[in-house]
């Protein structure tokens, strides 16, 4: 089994909490890290983010997030990369681990030009980032995403995106909702050695409730978790493991209730 | 633009029609083929079916489908394969390109055992097919059905699976709906030379309205269909191209505006 200590809360697990309510479920639940997003971190406001963490001694494994690239409009982007900017501020502030990448995707631009953006997002954000001490995580989403919320769809293309960045730079974000279909997984996974940068784990339900908030807890669906996470492992990734759960049943579901399954889940099947 | 000889009717599209219905459809709206589904062949009968393909001039670009191989149950395998040998027997009646193969999924079945049920599967399946010379058609899924539907995601998968067959009797079907996500799919799709046995085209709407049966007509989402198919032109193929579309909108639509709606988006873009 994986090291409880290990576990880090991604807060979209939880998305009826504040920052606050997070970071005292954490501490109720014996979690230690945890990983913020930007909508939660302004509501709450950056250094009151950074006290509350801060005070509670919990570890900030990612910040999520930053990219959304692509864009019809040179001024949208222009207006995206700043907001990326922003996000390396934020990742400093916070002491995060990383800045997730989530790279974007837009109905109005095709795919290869939308794959070219997000390289060129990434050439302008990656000297900022680089000079504050950020690293960046690309994190390639389920194809199912490819056209309206991210072009970047296997570890293999996130790898060739990082390529020309110095390993302690940019990396890739694995998480097993996005990844456990592919036929050489395991082989792409062994290929991300030295960059993997964050491991993310749920469950992928049969049928899937909804494409967007339909993820399970670990065990409720196909995914085996714990063999993808030992491969992870091997590939020399010894960081914090997010449990990232997009779903609005869970989401009614009290917050308590389900910290609670997830440290169990987390130490029976990751 | 695409010959418009090439156009086929995948019968999935007008499913609220009988074969009778379809094949009639074809003829108004100057179709030449026409892809037969399984249950629908059954509900007329093998032979009938048979006769109003002939007796209309339509040519057969396709029998769906054989495939469904993995199951929890040894005695559900041989099942299937015995419905696979009648699969085969059905398309030699037809005088069919190809019999399609989805290779099915089991959520019982780990991913990768239901892979190999597949080889399996294929492997006893394959000379049955060779004696009758019916091609079976390897088609790749979208990665989103891996779990319920079909573990074979990719084209690179697909010709891999057929890599121990003659490239005349294993082949594989590609399906722009299924693959116009992947980064490498120019160089998949060069691969695949010498064995493609079919090409089919619909669109990915935005926000996708259901999992199954959520597909658009060509020019109604993201997929550049035309440059798909130059680039299954490009390597080598120059048989029917099926117009196949699951969505209940549009079999909820008269068939005939279907047609007409088909036909005319085919010609600009495809």
């Amino acid at each position: 089994m994986a090291d409880l200590q290990r576990l880090s809360l991604n807060q979209a697990t939880t998305q009826n909490w504040s920052i606050k309510e997070a970071v005292e479920g954490c501490v109720r639940h014996g979690i230690l890290s945890i990983s913020l997003w930007r909508h939660k971190i302004h509501e709450t406001g950056l250094r009151e983010s950074a006290r509350l963490v801060r005070d509670a001694g919990l570890h900030v494994s990612s910040i999520c997030r930053g990219g959304m690239f692509p864009s019809a409009s040179a001024a949208v982007r222009q207006e995206k990369i700043q907001d990326n900017f922003r996000a390396v501020d934020e990742a400093v502030e916070l002491k995060a681990d990383s800045l997730v990448l989530v790279v974007g995707a837009s109905i109005d631009v095709p795919l290869r030009d939308a794959r070219r953006m997000v390289e060129d997002g990434l050439a302008t954000l990656a000297p900022y980032a680089r000079k504050c001490g950020v690293r960046l995580g690309l994190e390639p989403l389920h194809p199912m995403y490819a056209a309206d919320r991210c072009v970047l769809n296997t570890i293999d293309q996130a790898l060739e995106m990082a390529s020309p960045y110095n390993s302690e730079e940019v990396g890739v974000i694995l998480d097993t909702f996005h990844i456990w279909w592919a036929p050489d997984v395991f082989q792409q996974i062994e290929r991300a050695k030295g960059r993997i940068y964050g491991f993310h784990v749920s469950d992928w339900l049969v049928p899937l409730p909804d494409i967007l908030l339909g993820r399970g807890v670990m065990g409720d669906g196909v995914i085996d978790n714990r063999t993808l996470r030992e491969a992870v492992d091997r590939a020399g990734y010894s960081g914090a493991i997010e449990v990232e759960i997009f779903n609005q049943a869970i989401w009614d579901t009290p917050g308590d209730e389900v910290l609670a399954k997830v440290v169990d889940r987390f130490i029976t099947l990751v």
